[in-house]
């Protein structure tokens, strides 16, 4: 029996040892995102994490996120050290929308092959992003999937839990007619309508990601890579206040698909287009795809990362306190009877 | 301008209504996961569930895993309501063996397309395991991802979240030289090792999905899809009487790669491979694809799905206990001074 007719994993795609070489390569960049309540170091089956003292009626918060087909833009440029951030802090905001902040987090990365600098690269994006969002990364799976991905190519994909005290839950109740809208700048198409995004780009217009984007000086690798933002930050000092009645986070449906989300069955809103402007990249998608307007607000953020529900009373506090915290909030329209959104 | 030209997401291949009639299917199977600490439905940004009370300082333990290329199968058996199952009951061992009870499941489904019969049946199985080991289906993201994934195939992760009380944790730190090893029995492959295991199946051994597999009454889907065994019904009752000093799962990396996962760094074991039987399907691997047995053993489960680690006096009772939950436990070998498994 010659040594070629025997089967192992590695002859098969899988290489243990690889596998495990990455790990311990990840365990130090693990190690920085920990906190008083990590209680557990990777390599055990499940991660351990106290649940902090000190929360009244503690509620766990948690969402599940990939990173969609931004990834190919990545793939494209090869660089992979901020999709990792993207799915961190697209995670982040998902958990704050319901006044949540973040305990912990978990990444599944799945590839091809195990290219370890591309592994640790991904990883250290998700893990610098933990770090900047006070989150413990307490563990993962990284698993090889040889003739399911190319070599090349991996998918990532996240999940997060955070903790928010009972009474501080936002989830729509508290929103009433007449609230009002107040826009926080996204930092560019964030983690949606890549599929969209890319045809038109990388199809439609035959761009490469190191051309230069249209009425922009960057490169379409950094216009179309640029980190999604996370709002814990900018929003963290007035969580509590009681002041915020609702927070949608533009993601995948734009803002029809998630204002919606947070009103009540009655309720709807009217936006003012006009209220911003909409950032070049999404008015060069828009013309080079001839994409209709409701389309591109369906499919992209159209500039606007997540939208602030507060009542008239309190918005020019809102405003205020945000601006002082380095954001540029402003408002977009408000909360009316009737279902569905409204320019 | 002719419609043809005009480029919108669906024409780019993700068509967002389809997304929202699956969304509808999959609430009330969701729903029938609800327990008493869940608070959110479907939806919402975030998934909400309340810290339960009456566990002394409480740990969460959490992890995530996918289902691997077991999938590939699945793909070609066109059998999706078995793998869901697989991957929530991997998720409540990998937090089990740290002495935790599940409390919430999100899932991360990518597809090439939407096929809403596909999609229905994965989160049919995932929420029926779901629903069996007591662990509510919190939420999770449904992706489409076009030219990524081919249009009838699917990617599928997990991340659970369980909880402990600190004093019940198991991490190893109980275990000493001379506790016994007790094996449950595994049901199958698990799901570990399907890269090599389709490689000798389908292309060594030329078999297809319906064929029957060798020295068994069963087709060899039948055979490569059962399902991942949860542990938690049997290991339940003794859970919390302190007679179990570790647990290992026994997942990627076989019986070497994950016993000395609980053992302290001074510790190994000896295992006796003679104490069971191997299982049919493991052994018609090793032959087919003349695979050596320590390369076996460290892909393959060989048959042990989970290790008990019980110190000498209480073994007989841990046995009987579990012999009187319907499980079928045997002594395998034992703990020892200095690192590794031996045989």
């Amino acid at each position: 029996m010659s040594e070629s007719t025997r089967l192992d994993y590695r002859a098969a795609g899988v290489d243990l040892d690889a596998a495990e070489r990455a790990k311990e390569r990840l365990k130090s960049l693990v190690a920085a995102t920990r906190d008083e309540n990590t209680l557990s170091e990777l390599g055990l089956f499940g991660g351990l994490y106290s649940v902090p003292l000190g929360v009244a009626n503690p509620v766990l918060v948690s969402s599940a996120d990939g990173v969609g087909t931004k990834l190919k833009v990545a793939f494209l440029a090869n660089r992979h050290d901020t999709v990792g951030q993207c799915l961190v802090n697209h995670c982040v905001n998902d958990i704050l929308v319901q006044g949540a902040r973040p305990l912990f987090f978990l990444d599944y990365l799945a590839s091809g092959g195990m290219d370890e600098e591309t592994v640790t690269d991904v990883v250290t994006g998700v893990a610098q992003a933990c770090k900047e969002n006070a989150c413990a990364l307490l563990g993962g799976e990284t698993a090889q999937m040889p003739d399911f991905y190319a070599a090349d190519e991996y998918d990532l994909a996240g999940f997060i839990v955070g903790i928010v005290a009972r009474d501080n839950v936002l989830d729509g109740s508290r929103v009433r007619a007449g609230d009002a809208l107040i826009g926080l700048p996204s930092s560019g198409l964030h983690t949606n309508g890549y599929t969209l995004a890319r045809k038109i780009v990388f199809e439609t217009m035959s761009l490469c990601v190191d051309d230069g984007f249209p009425g922009s000086d960057r490169m379409v690798a950094d216009v179309l890579l640029d980190v999604h933002r996370s709002y814990l930050s900018a929003l963290a000092p007035i969580l509590d206040t009681g002041t915020i009645r609702g927070l949608a986070h533009i993601t995948g449906g734009g803002i029809p698909g998630n204002l919606p989300r947070i009103l009540g069955t009655d309720l709807g809103a009217r936006v003012d287009l006009s209220s911003w402007e909409v950032p070049n990249a999404f008015r060069v998608l828009a013309e080079a795809g001839k994409v209709e307007r409701d389309e591109m607000l369906r499919v992209f953020n159209m500039g606007v990362g997540i939208i602030v529900l507060t009542s008239p009373d309190d918005a020019e506090g809102v405003l205020t306190a945000l601006r002082e915290g380095g954001s540029a909030p402003w408002v977009m329209g408000e909360v009316e009877a009737g279902e569905g959104v409204r320019w």
